[in-house]
């Protein structure tokens, strides 16, 4: 899988909220609840990312969730990850 | 609860492995064989967190877990954050 140019980045996050792309990674900051509706947001996106054999990087702070999508392969931003990205916003959103 | 002093910190450290004072918190990082050990853990300790109602701030990704525990409202580390620390090292150990 080939990393996409900042360009073609750019024109896809258009059709995504609340992504942006920093630091060479898909980056999104959810809010939620708590703690246990964080967490299992979480667990849904674990379960997902593992099917796809892709895994965010993660932070988590209570009811705070941090995520940067890259690959790390392609050392950049794939398919891959817009993959993931769209996968998040339809179990969290 | 009140803050510990550096030295309250310190001297408790002693009876665990892996973990250090760092940045006003305790510190660890964690290896997994894969993904779904990493998060299989991160659940255990999601439910003794949430049970203790006293939350890690935690980042993932793949294999490895880092771990920061410090008590808010004490603006430093608490007992609690050591009873934490010991309830994670029973789960992952």
């Amino acid at each position: 899988m080939k990393a996409l140019t900042e360009n073609e980045i750019l024109e896809k996050l258009k059709d995504f909220e609340g992504w942006e792309y920093i630091e060479g990674a898909l980056h999104a900051i959810f809010e939620f609840e708590n703690f246990k509706e964080a967490f299992t947001s979480m667990t849904r996106i674990a379960f997902e990312a593992e099917k796809l054999n892709h895994h965010p990087e993660w932070s988590n702070v209570y009811n705070s969730l941090e995520i940067y999508l890259s690959t790390h392969d392609a050392e950049g931003v794939t398919e891959k990850d817009f993959e993931l990205a769209r996968i998040i916003d339809e179990l969290v959103g």
